[in-house]
């Protein structure tokens, strides 16, 4: 019989670092000590190692040193360590597996792989971070182990992933989040000045509704809307900046349900993990082109992912010691 | 008979100020006496009247001071002197008759307005700078005055024109300069170090052909590949900077050939307006989409537009005197 296990877990993504301290029973029931969040992989001023410790500082302070697992675009081109690419069709075996030990001064660093598909047509798709999301979905949720499954995974690369018995077969990624924050903070199609931005859901559908109800107009047009809005419809920055997020949400949304490969899925909910009003977008965006979606909790499904994953790392050491 | 009518024309964008000092001849023909640069209205620091001041300094000394002619965003509402618009259909006379005077100092700007076009649906969209060059396309080249011709304007804004029978009949507008700015500036896609890029028609090409192969994938998910291709197809951040280029003019190039409006066009040859290697890319990605181009250079239908609006807004003037 194990005794409980600790470790700290880190979702470090390209605009946020989510660090969580937890404690795995030998029920396998997680219990979040601790959380604790810090800048992105494109975000950081100074060194990676330097911000992990200054984030998980409260951490080591009530709970001594501890295995810390990672994932998300840390281990990229553009990150901390890099870690290899597992190819699609993949099983969550061997997301599980694909732990690698890296070492920063005397800490062990437990690292997650990404996954890489190539299209028919030789183009080449990426993840890290959802492929986590992934295995803990499937862990807390056995049921989409088996049938095909659609599930969206809104963030500052959205990915739309095909899980067909239990295989990630297929996914895409739509660089929805990025566009939006780079238009917002630095096109002309905006006022410049940082305003308070209040989320206005009226303007948002009608963004949304403009992508959806005209398919094949690219964004590069659509987009030049935003600022006409302000100029004769009397939106205000709030509502124009909602707008915008629906035009691009819609064409992501709109794109995605016309892509052959999901045009060819049977009829059946997509699943939508996600927080907040990020995700209640994604599902006003999959209302309105009707489709309907089944809302889960990002933060489950990364801590699912994580624990399994530091079952797995972790318990072998254990019973050696 | 007249004696040279002397004046300053400043074709003032968002991104770019290019002053022109010129002569009008008795004969009507237009003598570049010089020129100079600055920057655009999203760009300044300082004041727009100092900025104009030091920018048109060398012609001052050397002419005296001229009458001022400005064109572009200058007179938007982020710029200097808003100027209403004018309602499409328009004539060429009604654009050249919509010159504003307004004062700075002590010194008189003629200041054109810009155009509006409204759709059926009820949206707007807007141009200031390329109405002056239309009026200049249609005093250069009369034979635009007849028939149906669409008039391709690349720049931070793309503009793309109807010319019905002399009339400018309907536009719109692609923030595809803009986008490809703020990507390169600005995203995760491309290495951030302000690298010395070089022009790359290879990648141009095979971006535009991904984005005119696959009309139907809103470019928030083709744009992803501008990364992957550097990951996984050992492009360099050159490439990939064409690369990027390629999938935005070309899914600007196919989304319009794709409009309604546009389609219902009879065949023929797109007018095409630049100049560089802007104007050679739309240019590339015509031909691409099987569609033939006739070039006319930027500066030439500019410095034609502001002769006929000179010489409009002065000769009543030097008649008078």
């Amino acid at each position: 019989m194990h005794s409980a296990l600790r470790f700290i877990a880190l979702d470090w993504g390209s605009t946020r670092l989510r660090a969580y301290c937890c404690e795995l029973t030998p029920q396998q029931e997680l219990v979040l000590l601790a959380q604790a969040s810090g800048p992105g992989v494109v975000k950081i001023v100074g060194t990676f190692s330097d911000v992990l410790q200054q984030v998980i500082a409260p951490f080591v302070k009530q709970y001594g040193e501890l295995p810390i697992f990672m994932a998300g675009q840390i281990s990229s081109s553009i990150g901390w360590f890099e870690t290899p690419y597992l190819n699609c069709p993949v099983t969550p075996q061997a997301i599980l597996h694909s732990v690698c030990e890296r070492i920063s001064g005397q800490q062990s660093l437990y690292i997650m792989s990404g996954l890489r598909y190539q299209n028919p047509s030789g183009d080449n798709d990426t993840m890290r971070g959802e492929e986590l999301q992934l295995l803990g979905l499937l862990r807390r949720y056995p049921q989409y182990l088996h049938g095909q499954h659609l599930v969206c995974l809104p963030g500052t690369h959205c990915k739309w992933v095909l899980l067909d018995n239990g295989y990630v077969s297929w996914f895409k990624s739509a660089i929805t989040g990025e566009l939006f924050d780079v238009l917002l903070q630095h096109s002309i199609l905006l006022p410049k000045p940082a305003t308070l931005y209040t989320d206005d859901w009226a303007t948002f559908t009608a963004g949304c509704q403009r992508a959806l109800t005209f398919p094949n107009e690219s964004i590069v047009h659509a987009l030049f809307s935003v600022r006409t809005k302000q100029l004769f419809d009397a939106y205000t920055a709030s509502n124009a900046r909602s707008y915008l997020s629906g035009l691009l949400i819609g064409a992501d949304v709109g794109s995605i349900l016309h892509d052959t490969k999901v045009e060819s899925l049977p009829t059946g909910s997509i699943i939508l993990i996600g927080s907040g009003a990020l995700q209640q977008a994604y599902a006003t965006a999959l209302t309105q082109a009707n489709q309907q979606s089944v809302l889960i909790t990002e933060q489950e499904v990364v801590l699912a992912g994580f624990a399994a994953v530091a079952n797995q790392t972790l318990l072998p050491l254990s019973c050696q010691a």
